[in-house]
């Protein structure tokens, strides 16, 4: 899986491969595309220069010492860097932003040029400006384009590009914007408009993001698992090792992983409806749907999907652990000894329907909640999102959603049974896990099941749809507004 | 998993949140784009508006009473229609088809002005003709093309557009298509043209549908649901109720699932190559290609996707409901039961390779058909088959999928062994449920078995590579047409 | 899942089914785009034309009989070659390789026109020189330009073209390409510029390949299954039957395969990270990333990603395989005599804490590496894949990735337990075939272990930035370098 090599192109690849199939390619190819500049003779500089080589531009690399060394890809001269430029009207910047200064003295050379800045930086938000715009300011008459600095170096070289396809481009000169993405598209790359040169600073952070959508609902788990691991802990291990001197230390590796797992997924399919019960209880109260959400609460709605595939993969592990029960060996012993026990005292257990019941009907309510909980995970995937219109997106992830919330729910409530009559579960005072599990799921059930009632859901509807309870501007609104629901 | 917030685009979103970054953007940015009036100041109106003042556009809003309100996105004007629509080149009618004939009085201003309707309706096929094709008869000098109807306001406004980034354009005049086509594309969207005005109606039924090529599949996997279900329960719930006063009603919360999905995966599988077969005999049938199917069958064929994949989700919670089978209480009391029962009597029952040879093989081979069923349900997911070649493509979805149907019948053949044999099978002369669900795929792999001899696929493949029986127009065929089978 | 529907373009294809709705759009459509004239009225020939009337063009056909057949789409012309081609710009050659030369008497008619070759060879490597190469050599005056050869006929007339969307143009013309690739996006479909004619070759080869990654881990993994079966099949089938005169040739249906399936995952496992690090070796010891790897390392690193797919499919295999176990005739025969002997033997085995834990961690490992195993084959979907910037995705593929082998080896070292000591296991001196899965997977953790100390890593990563032991070329290299490993 380490592979970026995409199916699609193997025979690309392949001319890669065999270099000497690239020569001819750039020698012969009759059209030339115009000239390229390139500042800067490091890795990257030379990547994109041998990339842009094959593509059939021109390149001329501007360097402090201008020989051309065994590392410059053939075809590309190596000239100062006021005499490159002149050659080109495109000026890649492929220099740390440290070295920019220089620059300054070629402010007459690169009037009117393109300068292309492709550098990022080591730290979010490391210096005030975006060195875009730091380049912008050194080099006042040039068009600054930000381009590339999401290609890395060794998937120019070697044409794998699976995961920096995207190449975000922002720039004030919409003709030199227009120039640089014709390249980017030639390089086989896809570029993105993001506007102005304002963009330049999250363009330069947008790499060195680790998942930035995914941190809160990770941590928020990892904090989760570590409270409820704790809790079943002291409960299940140290409760019967103290009073029973039981040793049950070896249910860390699974009996308790098992009853976390099902229990974060619930919370967290809990909190991924909750926000939107919370959006609505606020324009039912403000009565509009024009003021802002206050900022906790946009975050939370932002990160709903990933909180929902978060809670899938816990759900997905509950589903493992539950069904390798039957070949533990702890499990196989205990039934061993119920058995001989029933033998020894010469009795049999009759078969109790209710049980029958309840463990069957259990078990079903689970299997439909995962399976409905998978739909959802299915359909979060980029491409299916994609190829589904407005409603049916909606109806799955607002119907299929509660429905997944409900079924789990009840999977869990039957679980449960009579059990949370029976003082025997409170060790310590300490009731069951899975009761807590329970508090916040059936919180937002209860909400939504105010909320759907035709007195609360008519007046919601309307905000939504762009109506204001004190506002006399009754314009005609739009059909879309329909869909317009949180 | 609600959230349609793509991680590709994390710092578009954090520019959206914070409206102070905004402002800039919109006052500051140096390469103001063309002028752009918007009738209509209703939800959809505004947030379109919203958008394209963020993206460089100058927008005007047309209103009957010209008055800015402080709903109105700041940096937009607000007047009356007439002056509007002479500030700009383009006109957006936001507004609800029922209020459109004032349009006729500003016949003169908006003459050769571009008219993008951006209207839905409220249900398929409300008016006879579509809203795109009753404005240009009511501005007959305008340039009328249909647009951003896929489009939520609270997408816009948010900028989370997972389900909705598809906008369909169409319009009889090709300039002022590309005009709206290039407006959408700056909007971060994706145009896609969809030809001439007339398919303006199509385009307005589209985000109105729900999963229209799923309904076949998913009725008659109700229908079929239903009748098995009732069929089980008949056989396996009432008939031992009633001749053996056993009450095995919790058997509805498992054992009759786990056998109505296994039948129904079954059978909807044989149905997704059952039209491909009916196809080959009509071709060979009338000797052409070039004859049209009866519209039945074309029905069918375009649907296969769509049953095969409801067969892969009911596969899918066979293979649930039978690895739960285990945790069951009614299996754990029956196991019990029987192992004391073999005390008691004094004997054990000696191993019989037979039974575990039957046992070994029908699970192993409904391990290996449901593992193939996964790959092609993974193969039918858009990015991947995107990413396949046509012959590839055949491979896996003709090749893989009858190996998937042949194990999965011999999995169900194996898993019946001999007892069709025993008359204890069929309680009121009803046969097990499973006979009944082999005949369909038994019906398509013997007649698919005749269709692969030689004598038969000869012919049938020259069919389809455009040879008539009754022709003699013998141009030479192309290469590609070996690929054209159905 | 057979068919090629798209969910996104319903009603494309309701009116592609209703000609009678598809008449009014070729003949009224106002704007009229250029002519284009069709060589050769075989299927894919008629095919392409129907299409490209219905999108608006007018279409000539070339033909040796200027007859029009009831074949020919209506609204087409028949002609002469050379009268057909003088009415249009574009000529699309739709005949087979073999008929080209009568289009030297042309010569003079196609000056300077856009010759499109849309031709395949039923062999990869058929002739020297690519089918448009030769239709250049032929024509020296026309501008040729490869088109069309990966869409199928069939998928042109029935609009169904999820496998062959893309259309891989090249050409020496940059012009005439472009034209090309215009009429490709209005027929809906997506061009990919692949450069001069010189990329012919592998575009025609291109759609006679089925899955030219997969060939090398699909054969290595025959292989290997092969070999490990019949070591499995020898030592707990054939030994058993000779020593202990013990049928159990029922294992070859699951036992056998439940052991065959985890090793051969593990190993592949460890085969997609062993590349890397023979190329860091490799890298160190040249001290230089500049050189090129041997060619057998550069195509053992293109294909890791399927490498670790094949192996994910071997596990959930195997995970399957394991979760049936209980449910085995064998298995619960042989739990009830373990029961029985218990009882008549009038003792009960203890529970044993060591076993609970050996147990329960295994179990609880392998878990955990077939989540993370799932977590990166999801990754690897194309569309999941593209919406991860690289630092994302290298963590994701590296990081996870040696986090998901360390599990799985555990899983089989903790599996085995102190099993390798005992005599027994070694039947015919084989040691059991888990020992042997564990050789290449601790031989990669063990270097890799080695890798990551800071005196190894820092040299390691100078190196992949760029830097060079045995060169002065001390350019400021570039931040994006950082990113660069392998």
């Amino acid at each position: 899986m380490e592979s970026q090599e995409t199916p699609l192109k193997p025979f690309y690849n392949n001319m890669e491969k065999n270099s000497s199939n690239m020569i001819p390619l750039t020698e012969h190819s009759p059209h030339k595309k115009e000239n390229v500049c390139i500042f800067g003779t490091g890795d990257f500089g030379r990547s994109l220069g041998y990339k842009m080589l094959q593509c059939g531009y021109s390149v001329v690399f501007g360097s402090r010492n201008a020989k051309t060394s065994s590392l410059i890809p053939k075809g590309a001269e190596v000239l100062c860097h006021e005499e490159a430029a002149q050659k080109a009207d495109i000026v890649i910047v492929a220099i740390q932003r440290q070295y920019y200064n220089f620059l300054t003295e070629l402010t007459e050379t690169l009037h009117e040029k393109v300068l292309v800045d492709v550098s990022n930086n080591l730290k979010i938000n490391e210096y005030p400006e975006s060195n875009a715009e730091y380049l912008a300011q050194l080099v006042p008459g040039a068009k600054v384009v930000k381009a590339f600095n999401t290609v890395s170096a060794w998937a120019l070289q070697s044409g794998t590009l699976d995961a920096s396809r995207q190449v975000f481009v922002c720039g004030d000169d919409n003709k030199a914007k227009q120039m640089v993405m014709d390249i980017v598209r030639t390089l086989g790359l896809t570029p993105l408009d993001q506007g102005s040169l304002l963009a330049a600073k999250e363009i330069e952070n947008y790499p060195l993001q680790l998942f930035p959508m995914w941190k809160f609902p990770i941590y928020l788990s990892i904090g989760l698992s570590a409270f409820f691991f704790f809790y079943c802990l002291i409960r299940d291990v140290i409760y019967p090792y103290i009073y029973e001197n039981k040793d049950l230390s070896f249910f860390v590796a699974i009996s308790i992983p098992n009853r976390v797992c099902p229990i974060l997924a619930l919370i967290l399919l809990a909190l991924v409806y909750l926000p939107g019960i919370i959006a609505a209880i606020l324009q039912l109260h403000r009565g509009t749907k024009y003021s802002r959400f206050p900022d906790w609460l946009d975050k939370w709605m932002l990160c709903r999907k990933q909180l929902g595939l978060v809670a899938l993969a816990f759900a997905f592990l509950h589903v493992l652990y539950t069904l390798v029960i039957p070949i533990r060996y702890y499990v196989r012993w205990r039934i061993n000894v119920y058995v001989i026990s029933q033998i020894n005292n010469n009795k049999t257990d009759p078969f109790n329907n209710t049980n029958g019941w309840i463990s069957d009907s259990y078990v079903a309510l689970g299997i439909l909640g995962f399976f409905l909980f998978l739909l959802l995970g299915i359909t979060s995937l980029p491409s299916v999102s994609n190829s589904v219109n407005w409603r049916e997106f909606r109806f799955v992830q607002s119907k299929l959603g509660y429905l997944t919330l409900v079924l789990c729910t009840a999977h869990t409530l039957v679980y449960g049974g009579k059990r949370f009559l029976y003082p025997s579960m409170y060790r310590w005072y300490l009731p069951a896990a899975y009761m807590l599990s329970l508090i916040v799921p059936c919180i937002v059930l209860a909400i939504k099941f105010v909320l759907i009632f035709p007195c609360i859901d008519r007046p919601l509807t309307q905000i939504r749809q762009g109506w204001e309870r004190n506002s006399k501007d009754s314009e005609q609104s739009h059909y879309n507004d329909s869909k317009s629901a949180v």
